[in-house]
């Protein structure tokens, strides 16, 4: 059995339909957010990243920078061990209850990343609920929807965003099998933003639990961080809330947040949360320092909005078109992964401007996009230049213009 | 539907068994290893941790602690997106050419833990790889047994360490089908290594391709730290090799080595590689630190071997009964869940001797174990401290003594 072969063949079929991945090398440079090294002899030197879910720059923010360093100082590098053998570490602890306090949750969890809180917990729920049955939306992310899929629970899938069609869905199931109602607050690739008090409405309706990944929110969303669902008021009728700290918080990692039990739960029989590497205290004494800065801190969540803004109003003015929606994500679609990636390799070679293409799978196939993300530390002169090279390369291209 | 009261009856059954597990919170003290701050009230203020995978003490290490903090300090705390969508760093793209270089294979590929690259690597090959059937030693690790499962492939389970058995289970199947033979070289809970020559033999025999988590083995075993793949001289004829970064280099995260194209298939398909933030660029850049130091460096390596044969010799002179295996790890055999229990806590409290209770599901009923893993920063009064508190145990407890 030749296997290289086989790999190989698989790779040149994603070649063919524009799909292969090629990472930019990059080096982030701290103190010149969004900066960025590019080590890709065909680019600028510098460059300008457009597309870093780190949303608000707290990666490189000082006070997150030093918690950082003075943890390494003091505890070391890695947790040395999972979190049952050895791993717990004073930080964690300090982490988790600060999570907790966030979403005015009584426990919180923590995990390796976002991906591994979302399998995880309902690979979990899914597979020691006798007879549950998990109703995901149409568009929920990868990690969820591996997460169901590893629980072989029953799965019924409702229309994206629609509460009416999760109404239908949840009202043919039998009345007494336990139903976990599973959504995002901000959907990443579109940005659209979920109908929350309606679909928690229809839940209770059903006596259904509610689990909502608020991970592209929480940091940016509610006075303080907790997310769409702080800001709607709704966090006390979710059931389960999981978030990343590897997004607007800088850092890396996930949780979920919810009842003392639930936690307890998901802690004591989840394979992914035992037998696993606890992350670094160093991390977490960074991520603890981040949560609590946006808590407070409304400086950073305001310039984003302002530059969000900004840019949708400069592309508007220019005929350049991108996806409405209500959140701090700006796609503007291509629908065509050969173009996109071409559309991408030229604003990095000839721009200095770094945003990847969004292909399949991380999109449906005839979606393909460039996703914009402006940060509080993308200037105007930044969105201004962004709104230029666009403005060029839509001409070039002959690409549709959206009619005023 | 109340789920937490059924949460809580889970639990409680969890309780009555002896298998709820409770975290002791510590804080290592860098510098001070293997001592730790403890915070639990009914403790020593410090206690010595005897049953860490930071096995080598690389994470208390000057250098790799120097050079996690310059890169914190250059790149900031976290990576800012996933692979693919900016999280890309110059210190990732290192790392991976410094572990195929350890290794001596063409490509490795970084995961933001073992337990991932063990799970998303089998699930990968398993489920897009056409009719492949899976055969797992029957003491696979949590993570690997997810990843069969999660591919829905063909399995096929063989005794533990047994090649005839593998070799007969292989000669069944159809001669054109994909095999893949998935196993380890340190079986982490029993200490044993596995026979990897016949092993691969049998395996070549049948034109299957080897898996091979050296988690435990990697940094400890082969003249560069290579694992035991490098001692046996086994590397080249092992298809892929899995490691690492948290336990004997003191870190976070995982990775797969292997051939070019079975690094960029895993790349290109695996979910749990392509949707989750990427580790912070400073945790890529200790490990380099880390991994390059134990390429050359024997003096960690040579001290961890003269403690663990030097505790042995000690626990033999008592007649404390300990698994016989070839390996650094030691199991003291207490085959009751509340006993080993009450032994851990006993030794926490009275001796400020930390070393968790290890029971199910990390080792089977019937099983529990105190495992204890002595590194090069035990002291040889560490030891014999150690020895005496067992000494003075196995007599109140009047446990089966060994018989000289």
């Amino acid at each position: 059995m030749d296997f290289d072969a086989m790999f190989n063949a698989q790779l040149d079929d994603l070649k063919q339909e524009g799909n292969y991945r090629v990472f930019a090398e990059l080096e982030r440079r701290c103190g010149a957010y969004p900066r960025a090294k590019s080590h890709d002899d065909l680019t600028p030197d510098e460059v300008t990243v457009w597309c870093s879910n780190d949303y608000l720059g707290m990666g490189q923010h000082q006070d997150v920078r030093d918690a950082m360093k003075a943890a390494v100082d003091s505890c070391g590098a890695g947790a040395g061990g999972t979190r049952n053998i050895s791993g717990t570490n004073h930080h964690h602890v300090r982490l988790e209850a600060e999570l907790a306090d966030l979403h005015r949750k009584e426990a919180a969890l923590l995990f390796t990343s976002g991906y591994v809180s979302n399998w995880a917990a309902l690979s979990t729920l899914g597979s020691r609920i006798p007879d549950a049955v998990i109703l995901s939306d149409a568009l929920n992310h990868a990690s969820m929807i591996e997460g169901i899929r590893h629980s072989r629970a029953r799965k019924v899938i409702w229309k994206h965003n629609d509460p009416e069609d999760l109404d239908r869905k949840l009202a043919v199931l039998p009345a007494n099998a336990p139903k976990i109602v599973a959504f995002e607050s901000v959907y990443s690739m579109d940005g659209d933003i979920s109908p929350m008090a309606e679909i928690v409405e229809v839940a209770e309706k059903h006596g259904a639990m509610t689990y909502l990944d608020e991970v592209h929110a929480v940091g940016l969303y509610g006075p303080r961080g907790g997310g769409v669902s702080e800001r709607e008021g709704l966090a006390d009728r979710i059931t389960l809330i999981e978030g990343t700290l590897g997004k607007a918080y800088g850092c890396v990692g996930g949780y979920i947040t919810g009842s003392a039990a639930l936690c307890d739960f998901i802690r004591s029989f989840a394979s992914g949360f035992i037998f696993t590497t606890a992350l670094p205290p160093a991390v977490a004494a960074a991520a603890l320092t981040s949560v609590r800065h946006l808590k407070t801190s409304q400086v950073e969540r305001q310039a984003q909005r302002r530059q969000v803004a900004r840019l949708r109003a400069k592309l508007d003015a220019q005929g350049i078109p991108h996806m409405d929606n209500p959140s701090h994500i700006i796609p503007v679609m291509i629908k065509d992964p050969v173009k996109c990636r071409m559309l991408s390799d030229i604003l990095m070679r000839d721009w200095g401007i770094y945003v990847q293409p969004i292909n399949y799978p991380t999109v449906p196939k005839g979606t393909e996009r460039l996703r914009f993300t402006p940060s509080p530390l993308h200037s105007d002169a930044d969105i201004d230049r962004l709104v230029e090279a666009l403005t060029v390369l839509w001409k070039q291209c002959a690409l549709a213009h959206a009619v005023a």
